[in-house]
This record gives C-alpha cells, structure tokens and sequence, in this order.
C-alpha cells in the first residue's frame, strides 16, 4: 500500500524503513529537510509540504502522523482534515492521550475522515524486532489497514505458543490487536506504559537494596559486595523475573557497572501520568504505578518543601536540629 | 515519693523537674557531671555513681532509666538489676523497642526486680504541657507508681472531655494509661510514633503542593503564590486538620517563611521502623505510614542508583539520554 | 448585611443560622420547601424562587450558593448572572473544582458580576464552633464581604497565640483569609482535604495494627489486647499527635469500642483526588496522600482482578492454589 | 557426582531428576516414603533415613537440603551436622533467610563442615527449563560442586548474549552464580522475590485498570470493553514490557479470561517481608516493592479496623454515615 508518513524522527523513520522493507511505499514529510532526505536515499517518496505529500496519492489516502503527543499532533490532523478528502484515512501512531483520540475521531468524523489511534511499542529496536501495535477505530478501516500493521509487527518469531489460546484471530500472536473504537489504542498503550514505569521501578528498588549492601550504612559485618552485572545476567536464565527490561538492565551493567554515566534524574511522560488519572477516574488503587511514578518525580529533586517542613516540625516538638552544617 | 532519675538530657532534666514541682523527692545521676549540678541547683539530689545514687534510698528503690535505647540502657538496667534488692522497681522510659522491654522484664523478674516500661511523649515542651505516658508492667506495681505518673502528666486540664466515656478510670483523661503487661507501654508509645510519622508526612505533603503551585514548573497562568504562613494559621481555627503538630507547622513558617534554614535531609529513629515491623508480622497494609518513613530515607540521599538504573533502562530501550550536562 | 444563601442542607443552614446569630438577615432558598420553612422559623426570610430571592434586595445582591459541587451549582450560578445586575456578587461556598472557579469567574465578569469562591471547613461542628474559611477572588470585594466572613469564622477564641507572628492582619487568626485570586480558596480547601485524608489514613493504620496485635494471626505470646479507647484518651493529653481527629477517634471508640457499626466501606469526595491530580501538575510526590485515597477505594471492594491476576501468576510459575474452598 | 537430596517435594524431586539427567547419582530421602519410592522408579537411590542416607557415600558427602524454610530445615542441618564427617557439604537450597545461613555457617564450620546456600528460582518449570541459581559459601567448596550447578541451571541456549559482556567467567551466563561468603546466595535470591512481587503487583495493578475500564463505575459512553487475553498477548511481541511473568498471564488468561476460579485472596512468603526488612536497615526507599506486598496483605481481609476508623471520623465531622444498609 502508499502511505505517508509526517514526522520522520527516531520512530517514524523506523516505521518508515520497515514498511518499505515488507513492500509498501512511503512518502515522507518532516519539517527538517533533512530527516525527508535521508528516507528518500533510502527508497522513501520525499513530500515537501502535506499539501504535497496529500497529492501524491491516486485514490484513498493514508496519512500516518508519528509526531509528539499535543500541540504538533493536533495541528497536524486538523490541517489533513482540510486538505483530505471523504474516506481517506488519518493515523495517529504517536503517544496522544486517548481522550484526544475520542475527540479528533468525532471531528475527524464530521469531514468524512477516518481516525484510528496506533499505540506502538517497541522504540528503538523496533526496525529490528518489529513494533507491538495496539489499535484503535472503526472495524473496517483497521482491517482495510490489516497490510501495514502486518509489515510493521514481529510477526511469531520463535516465541513459544501460548497454551489455550483460540488461533481463530491471530493478529495478536503477530504482534497487534484491533483494541476497540477511537481511543482504544491509545488506552491500552497508555497502561502498557504505567505498567512499564512499574516494572522498571521494582528493578531499580531491588537493585538499589542489592548495591547499598555493601555501603557504609550498614555496619562492616553486614556488608556484602555483590556482582550486580552478574546477578542481572544470572536472572535472565530460567527466574521468574526474567524479562526484556533485565536483558536491558544486563547490558547497561554490563557496559557501566556504577552506572556512574547517569545523573539520576529520570523523566516521565505523560502515559505514566495518565495511567494514574484513569485509576483514579475507576477509583482502581495502583499504589506501585504510583509510587513508580513519583520516585521519578522525587529523582529530579535535590530536596523538597515538605523535607524542611518536616525537619521544622521536628525542631518545634524536639528541638532536633537539622540545618546545614 | 523518693525516685532516682538515671540520664539527665533535655527529656530526664525534664522529667525530673516536674516531678520535683510535683512534691517529689529525685536523685538524680548522669555520665556528665554538669547535668547532675543543673539538677542539684534545682533541689534535686546529686549522685556520683549508679552505687551511690542507689545507697540514697531506705527502702525500695525506684530507678527510671532515661537514657538513649540500645547499649546504653541495656547495660545500666543490667547493672541495676545487680545493684537492686528484691523488690526494687527499674523503669525504662526511654524509647526502647518493646520486645526488649519482654525480654529485660524477664531477667529483671528473675532478680525479683520488677520492670515498668513508660512510653514517654512530650518533647521539649513536656515540663510545662506534662507528659503523656503509655505504661507497661505488672499492675501492682504500676498502681504504687500512680503519684509519680500523676505528677508527670498534663492532667486534665480545660480539654473538652469526650463524649460517652466511662468514667471510673479516669488515668487516661488525666494524660497515662496502664496499657498491659511488660512491653505494652513502649509497643503503644511505637505505633504512637509510626502515626506521627504519617500526620507530619501528610502536612508535609500538602503544603508542599501549595508551595509548587507558584513555582515555574506549571505555565504562568495556572500559578498561585499562596501565604503559607496564614493557611497554617487559619487551618488552626475550626477546620478539620487542626492539630498540635499544625501549630508547630504554624510557629515554624512564622519564623522563616521558606524554610531556608533546613537543609531538607530528616533524621528516623527507631519506632518508625519498628511500626513497620509490626506492621510486617500482623500482615497489616500500613502503606502510609510506610512511604512516611522512606520519604525520610529518600531526604537524605542526592540520588539513589536506582535512579540511574531508571535512566540506564530509558537509554536502553528508547535511546534516552540522562547524563549529567 | 443582607445576604442570600441558597441550598439550605446541613453545610448551608448551619451558615446561616450562625449569620443570623451574628446579626445578618439571611433570605434562604432551597429546593425543598421544608429546609426553607425550617430557616424561617428560625427568623430567616423565605424565598420561593431565585427570582424571588433575588427581588428582596434593594441594592447590590450578595449569592451565597451551598450546593453539592458540579451540575447543581454550575446551573444555579449560570442563572444567578442571568438574574443579577451588574455590580452583584456570586459566592460559591461549596466544594467546587478550582479551576471551574476560574471558569466561572471569567464568564460571571462578562456579566459584571462579582465571583468569590469559599472553601469552608467545619463540618456539622461549625454552628458552634465557626468555620474556617479560605477565599478566592478580587481584594476589593473580599473585604466589603468582611463582617460576614467575620461572623462565621471562629474567631481567636482562647487557643494560644502563634508564637512570632506579624499582626497587621489577624483575619488568619480569626479563621479566614483571602487566599488569592479566583479559585485560590478551593485551591487551599482542596489541599486541606487533601492533607486530611493522609492525617486520618495515618490514625487508621496506627489503630489497625494496635488492633491486630491481638489477633490469631500471632502466635498466642506475642499478643497484646489493648484498650484503643484509652490509647485515643490518652494521646489527647500532650502527646505530639493530639489533633481534632483525634478527638473525634477518642469519641467514636468511647461509644462504640470495636466499631461494629460501620461496614469498612468509606466514601471519597472530588477534593481528594484533584489534591492528586494537583501533585501530577506539579510533579510533586505526594506517596502519602495518594496512599490514603487508595485505601479508601481498596475498601469499597471485596476483590480486584488484580489480586485474582497475582494468584492466576502464582498458579503458573510456583503451581500455588488460591481459589475459594 | 554422588549427591543426597533431603526433601523430595515438588521442587527437591525436580531437582532430583534434573540432576539424574545431568549424569549423577542422586540418593533421595522424605518423611513421605511415596516420594523416595517415585524417585527411585526414575532411578535415584532410596535411603530411609538421614542416617541411612549418609551411609550410602564413600568419601566426602553431600547433603541438598530442599525443605521449607525454618524449623524443618533448622533441625535436619542440625542433625546433619551431627551425623557428617569432616569435610562434608551441606547445601540448603531451600528459602531460608541469609542470616540463618551465616549462623549455620559458623555453627556447621565448628564441626568443620562446609555450609552453602543455594537461592533457586525456577518453580514447577525449573525440571525442563532448568534452574537459576544463587549461590553462597567457600568458593573452593562452590567451585568443586561446579558439576552439579552446571547440570541443574538453563544453560546458554539460545538467549542472546549480553553485548559488553567480559566473557572470562560464563557461569551467569550458563544460569548461576557465586554471589559471595555464606548468605549471599539466599541475600540475592530474597530480593530476587522482593523485585517479583513488585512486577506482578504492576502487571496486577495494570490489568485491573484495563478491566474496570469495562466496569458500571464509569458512565457508559466512557467505557471500553477490551479483550485481556489478547492483550496480554501482543504485549509478548515487541513491547518494553515482555517477560516471563506476561507469558503466565498470557497463558492464565486464555484459559479463563475472568480468571473466575481464583479467590483473589493472595498469600506471600517470608522473602517479600524480609526484602523489606532489608531495605529498612539500608534505607532504602522500596515503595514498590512494599506496596507490592501490602496489596497481599490487604488482599486477605475483607474489611480492616483502619477502615472502619475512617468511617467513624467522618461520621464524627460531617454526620456521614456509612453503615451496612
């Protein structure tokens, strides 16, 4: 199939690559020239506005918009809305928050434009390994899509079969699912996300315990100096805990056993946030992926309010002291 | 009645002067000598030695040990309980943990020295306020020590009483209580301290909103610079989260609005962590009281490497880069 | 002055009987004509209507609506501006979002109309004792609105003055202050509550644990079976975590000393969660406030899917069973 | 090698059989004769008691101990120790805590007895998967058991190796470790099950939001009903959070999507508790990881006393009353 692809940094260029490399054609667009012809060198059609791009197409056109999640993402789809026509298609593959999706797909809707929300997983192994897709939209127009999802996913690979599964539907043994109407996608990637920020926590706490054995904290006798680059590894063969996240853990111990390359201060994106908005809109208790949450927040502190308050508190009922020497 | 005061810090120098207001005879020791003269200027005895301070008594003796819990009270009361005669009384009114308090009783016991622990609140402000005392101990002994409980504690004062209490005993109205057999006086005083943990950590937390909320971290519209000063004042009157810690809060941000003079890394002892412990054994979810007490671990360390085991995952799976600029 | 309120439940009556004790006279308006009489009894002014309501001022209009948050004050507060003149001032006393007071404040201004927002605390004490009152919007209409403020708050009463404190403005000391501009009053109520769910999560753990400890769930000797309704008692008097919650602990155990009465499922109002959402905005960790919230919705289930998925993953790897007997 | 297996349960008989396979002789003992007698059908030796079992060595002998953790491993150690001769081994491969094997360490080395802890993951799957191995003690001791951790760890297969890796020493690489002296072994394998708890309790949190979302908690038009099954599926492919754990819920939910077979009620083992103890005497922050635990706790009641104490608040302050209907 044709299809355009606008945003072509990290992501949509490896989403680009790998379509054209399972068979499909790709025009591209970015605001940075040079992103256009770097995918043009590589067999891509170069687009030089969306004006431009949207006439590069015969019949019904594909837009898949790969740009960061508010403000370019929005303007984007409202401009194709424009210069669209009824029945093409407008993908947003980025990490939007699915309430915008609700509501782009009903004025989307309004032009005769057909919406659907890719979450897509996978970063930057995903030319590689292939990107995990979770969809969301009206039935027929994922399935009309059914070619590109195909060459963007993993495919089976040589995982082992889940036992019991019904193999009447296999997208998601092939590494995307149909999750339901507009903002489906987006929903289901936004908790893979919370999740995620859950997972990585729970590593670095038990790595944090692992490493602090050997501090001065503890008394010379109770100290042991662990292998943590070891201990990764070992935990990749046959534990309950192995996991793609330990096989990256394994390699970035293995390469900077300190870590010392690291500030320490850990960004968060929305996803994780939003993930917490939905608990609390279901009223769900999620203490883990909130506490993942906020451990990033804290990271990027040198100290808090709340710290010295309590520290005033302290000196109120007990005259302790804790100022700077 | 005429009881020795063994540890004369802020908290025995305390204990001992109101004792004395209250018509009690105390002889007082200490390691320094110049806390035992203070006391002495004050009218109460002075003691040279642990021998000489229990030779200052006709008959039965009755030692409060207020000295830091571990080492230091371990091995007076054991020095005690060799000193002592059958009969004699050792209270621990430090902050012991109370399965040492099971375990001395015990030994004390085997003496036919009794042991009374007295869980001890107050702080700096005690001498005047009165002490609130959780007792354990066997109850003919604690009922003896009643005058001695009666003269530390705030009394009842022009609180107002509760509603639909019974009132033959009244000990706990006027500010102690016998709370059960050896141990039990410490274990109430622990989990009195778990909980006071989670109310500073709560106010700690709040205000610490209220403090971002003018900061730049949200776009400029959206700020408020609110008077941390008068919320905590008007939070005293008639609102819900009044409380004695709250006019601390207030004292404090009256002095120095932002704090400035606290460096933001905060002290635990170690009742936080043994509320937590008894949370463990009773299989109780005691989450708040828990991330209270890590968010004073967390205070007191720039970064964590579990911080930068976050950033090394990020980097790996999405080419994120955390270093240091 | 002349003052309306309008929703006259337990919230409104109580203010404006505590008005009229003050010497306001209070036009009242409630969608239950029985609330209406019930204040007319007391000497209040019955209105039929809003419009009516409105028709019994002579000059300028004073609104004080006390509504349940949402659809009802949204709706009441549209036609008050409709009703009113240029010059009438809107009181939104209840628990509104802040950033609908924002909302509010912009669209009443297109009217001329005045928009103040009131976050009141006091609960079902507040006739008594006064409310505390935290306000939101423009200066010059917050101090002609002072002689009612002045009445309902609790005034300095004969609580302790905080030490160092500027006395040009005693408002705070008083019960109220003008926080900031529209939406600051909720803004600071909001936190309050939010402040308040983590104190009285605090006190819920501390007491469970003091329970449990005489549970089967520990082997016989190491159990205690202590009398919560002293402890509650006790720590009223001096200790570092007397509050007014406390208080009310204290007379709740006094009546009811295993609590039998209550099913364990506790209710969450909106102010608890936009604290959180507030903390996300700001990116300030807030693991305690969110802790209680999070109990709170864990107590209105028997189950999750959650847990049901933890066995399910229990099953797979460790053949552990976890299902009903 | 010649080895005896004390403790033919689920785990020491695969463990057995694993072993056999590798090419060495296992003779087994059990309190329940059925199990010697499986294990000598498959071709392992029977002995019938310790005593008996020791007699079946020429030279050096060595003791797998494979029984649950505390009295049971505790006492047969102990006799062991009594029966061996100098030089022997005991290895515990159970989930004992590390500071149990320190003392047993010591204790075992005065009759000059070699004392290893082996930390073992792999579950019900570990007999065709193999076993991942933590190991602490001696390292002449660990190095000369090498044939028998070499037979029951994963080996290489065909994971991909770690890029960085220095490849002198492939022992993680084949699926175990020498973690350090005595007690390390069990050290790491504690916070192995600590990090496990925090990442199913993720996945569990994860899930119970994409299932609620579902739910009568959210008005209708804000609902998705989404298809877990398939879900946890494609997130195996591709995605950031792919792990072993994921396959067992892949494989748990398609065999009942509602998991309706499961009580929900979640039971937890001594290493969870004691990760936390660990993290307490390192102050550490571990949020996630204790969350994680307490979710089980709270899993196991239907209501708590906390949770009645909230209700009895808010019936104090505002008159709500939540009681059973």
């Amino acid at each position: 199939m044709r299809l355009a692809m606008i945003g072509l940094g990290r992501m949509g260029s490896n989403l680009a690559l790998r379509l054209m490399r399972g068979g499909h054609e790709v025009i591209g667009f970015d605001n940075n020239r040079a992103n256009v012809d770097a995918l043009a060198a590589q067999g891509g059609i170069a687009a030089t506005s969306l004006e431009d791009l949207a006439g590069k197409f015969d019949g019904r056109r594909i837009f898949w918009v790969m740009l960061p999640a508010g403000a370019p993402t929005e303007s984007t789809i409202e401009t194709l809305c424009k210069i669209g026509s009824p029945g093409d298609i407008v993908i947003d593959g980025g990490n939007s928050f699915y309430k915008d999706d609700i509501r782009r797909a009903k004025s989307c809707s309004d032009c005769q434009i057909h919406y659907v929300d890719v979450g897509t997983s996978g970063g930057v192994w995903g030319l590689e390994r292939g990107f995990c897709m979770m969809i969301g939209g009206e039935k027929e127009i994922v399935d009309l899509l059914d070619p590109v999802f195909d060459a963007l996913a993993p495919g089976k690979g040589n995982l082992v079969p889940t036992r019991g599964r019904n193999l009447s539907d296999d997208r998601a043994e092939r590494g995307y699912i149909h999750a339901g109407p507009a903002g489906a996608g987006h929903f289901v990637k936004m908790i893979h996300n919370g999740i995620e920020y859950g997972l990585m926590q729970a590593y670095a706490e038990g790595f944090d315990i692992l490493k602090t054995k050997a501090s001065e904290k503890l008394p010379e006798e109770e100290r042991y100096t662990l292998d943590l680059t070891d201990i990764a590894e070992v935990w990749r063969r046959g534990s309950v805990i192995s996991s793609w996240l330990l096989d990256l853990i394994a390699i970035g111990l293995a390469g900077d056993h300190d870590l010392a390359q690291f500030s320490g201060r850990v960004a968060d994106s929305g996803e994780g946030r939003w993930t917490i908005d939905a608990a609390m809109e279901e009223a769900v208790p999620a203490n883990v992926l909130t506490a993942a949450l906020y451990a990033r927040y804290r990271s990027r502190s040198d100290t808090t309010f709340g710290d010295k308050l309590l520290s005033a508190m302290r000196f109120g009922f007990g005259g302790h002291v804790e100022m700077p020497q």
